[in-house]
C-alpha cells in the first residue's frame, strides 16, 4: 500500500497492474453533441469498466497490492455503491474474500450487485456511526483489510490510470473534467496531468445539492457533507484530507450543477450517444451545459465515471 | 441504381462510398453474458451508426447513386420509422431533400428525428392505400426519387456493408443472427456471407407476432404481415419479392422469438453491456436466449440493427 501521494512511477506501476482485468475503455464522440455545445468532447467511457465504473481500477489495485496472508484474510469497505460491487469483484478475481458493510436499506439491486460477485454483506443501520462500528466488527471477527473507496493513496493511484490512458491518446486536451465526491478520481486525474499533460485544466464537476468540495476548496478546509441533496448518488461524499490536498493543488477549479442540468445531459447522452451513464457520470457533460462560453471551441474530456443505474426509476419517469 | 442482385463488386463498391459517412461501427462483446449462454457473442454495434441504426447505410448509399438532377429534386419514402430518419440525414449530408411521408398518428419523438435532420413531412391517414397515394401525390409535386427501405437492390448493398465489416474482422463466425422485418439487412447479410465468409451460417431472427417471414420461407411463398402484434416497431413489414429470393436461397433459417425474450434480452444488453438498442436489434440475442443448446460453444456475431428507443416508454415500466 502506498504511503504517500502517487508518483509517475507509481501511477505507471498501478497502469501495469490494473490492464491485467481492466478494460482499457473507449473515448467516444458525437457530433451532434459537439455542436450542439461549440467545443469537441471527447467521453472516456468508465460506463463500459468492469462493474460498470471507473472504481474497478482502484479497488482491484489495492487487492493486487495486498500481502499473500492480508489476501487470504480478505478486505472489507462500507459502501453500498460502485466501490462496493468493484470490491466484491476484485476480491474474486483475486481468489480473496470481500465483507461488505452496508445499511438494510440499501436498494435491492445494490444488494444484488454485490452478492453476484461472491462477497457477504454484513447490514449495518443507515449512518455513518453504525456503519463504522460494523465495519470495526467485521475487520475484528475476519481479520479483513479496509479498503476505503477514496482515503487511500492506493486507490488513488488506481483511479488515477483512467487520466493516464486519456493522454496516452489525446495530446492536445483543453480541459478534463471528472466527477468529485469524496474525490478519488478527480485526485488521480489531477496527478496524471500533472505528470503525464501538464497543460491540461483540471475540472471537478459537483452537484449543488452536495457542493461541499467547492466549498471546500473556496475556504481552504474541509466543509463536511451534510444532508446532500442530489441525484448523483456515486456524489454525496466528502472529501478527506489526501484528496483535499492533491485537488486544492492541482485542480483549476470545481464546477456545480444543478440536478435538471444532469438529468439534461444524461438524457442528451443517452439519446444521442446510445450508451448508459448514471446521474454522476453525467454531470461532467452539465458542467459544459451550464457554462458554454467557458468551454466554446475548446477540446474537452469528460470522464463518465458509470453506468450503474436501475433502469425501473429513471430520472425523467419520475 | 442497381438493377439486380449485388455483386461481390457491387457490395465492395457500396461500402467504399459508405465509409466516407457512416461510422465503422464496433464489434463488442460481454464475458457475463457469454457465460450466460455458454458461447461467444459479438456484437455489431449499429445502434451506434450515424442516426441510430443500419439504415443510413442503405439510404446514403441510395443518395450517392442519384444523378444531378434526381440529386436536386431530392428523394421520398414512406416510414416512420429508422428508414425515415437515415433518409432525412442522407438527403441532408447530399445537399438533396427529403419528403417523409407518415400517418399523423406517429409518436412525436418520430416526427422529431425526421425535422432535425432537415426533411419535409407529409402527414397520411395511417394505412398502407393512404401512404402510398401521398408518396405518389409528392413525386408528382416534386419528382422526387422514391427509396423504398428494403424493395431496392441499391438499398440491399448498402445494409450489406454491415456483414462485410463484420467479416473483415471475425474470419472464424460460426453463425450471424439479423433481424428480419422487410428483409433488407437479412439479405445483404446473406450475400455478404456467401461473398466473404462462406462458411458462416445466417439466421433470422423475427418476432412471433410478426413471423411472416418464417411462414414465408417454410412455405416458398410471400405471406403478407397481417396485425402483426409485437414490440419490435421495426419488424412489422412483409418481405418482397426480391429480398425473398435472397433470403430463401442463402438464409440457414428463420428463427422466431417471443416479446418476452426480447424485452429480457433487451434489458440484459442494457444492464450488462451499457448500451441502448431497440427490441427490434435485441431480438437477436432472444433468437440465441430461446435455442441455447443450437448455439452451445459457438462463435455467433448478432447484428444490433439499431438503438432508435423512446426512453419515456421503457418495455419493463408498462
Amino acid at each position: 500500500m502506498l504511503t504517500g501521494i502517487p508518483s509517475k512511477e507509481d501511477i505507471l506501476a498501478a497502469a501495469g497492474i490494473i490492464k491485467e482485468k481492466a478494460h482499457r475503455t473507449p473515448l467516444l464522440s458525437s457530433s451532434a453533441i459537439n455542436s450542439m455545445f461549440g467545443c469537441t468532447i471527447l467521453f472516456k467511457c468508465e460506463n463500459f469498466q468492469k462493474a460498470g465504473a471507473f472504481k474497478f481500477r482502484g479497488a482491484y489495485y489495492s487487492l493486487k497490492s495486498l500481502s499473500p496472508s492480508e489476501l487470504q484474510k480478505g478486505v472489507t469497505t462500507h459502501s453500498s455503491g460502485n466501490h462496493a460491487a468493484a470490491l466484491a469483484l476484485s476480491a474474486k478475481l483475486s481468489n480473496s474474500k470481500a465483507y461488505i458493510v452496508m445499511p438494510e436499506t440499501a436498494p435491492k439491486i445494490k444488494k444484488d450487485a454485490v452478492r453476484t460477485y461472491g462477497a457477504e454483506i454484513f447490514f449495518c443501520q443507515p449512518n455513518l456511526k453504525s456503519r463504522i462500528e460494523k465495519v470495526e466488527e467485521v475487520i475484528a471477527q475476519t481479520g479483513a483489510t479496509l479498503i476505503h473507496p477514496y482515503d487511500n493513496y492506493t486507490v488513488i493511484a488506481g483511479q488515477a490510470t483512467c487520466a493516464l490512458e486519456i493522454f496516452e491518446e489525446v495530446k492536445d486536451a483543453d480541459y478534463i473534467i471528472a466527477p468529485v465526491g469524496g474525490g478519488g478520481l478527480l485526485s488521480g486525474t489531477c496527478l496524471s496531468a500533472k505528470y503525464f499533460s501538464p497543460s491540461v485544466k483540471v475540472i471537478g464537476a459537483e452537484p449543488k445539492g452536495a457542493d461541499d468540495a467547492y466549498r471546500s476548496i473556496r475556504d481552504g478546509y474541509i466543509h463536511p457533507s451534510v444532508n446532500p441533496k442530489t441525484i448523483c448518488d456515486g456524489l454525496l461524499t466528502q472529501l478527506c484530507d489526501k484528496t483535499f490536498e492533491i485537488i486544492k493543488n492541482n485542480a483549476e477549479r470545481i464546477i456545480t450543477c444543478s440536478d435538471d442540468s444532469v438529468i439534461e445531459s444524461m438524457r442528451l447522452i443517452w439519446e444521442r450517444m446510445k450508451i448508459i451513464v448514471e446521474p454522476s457520470a453525467a454531470i461532467t457533460l452539465a458542467a459544459i451545459m451550464e457554462n458554454q462560453i467557458l468551454f466554446e471551441g475548446k477540446r474537452v474530456v469528460c470522464i463518465l465515471s458509470g453506468g450503474n443505474v436501475d433502469l425501473n426509476r429513471l430520472p425523467w419517469n419520475s
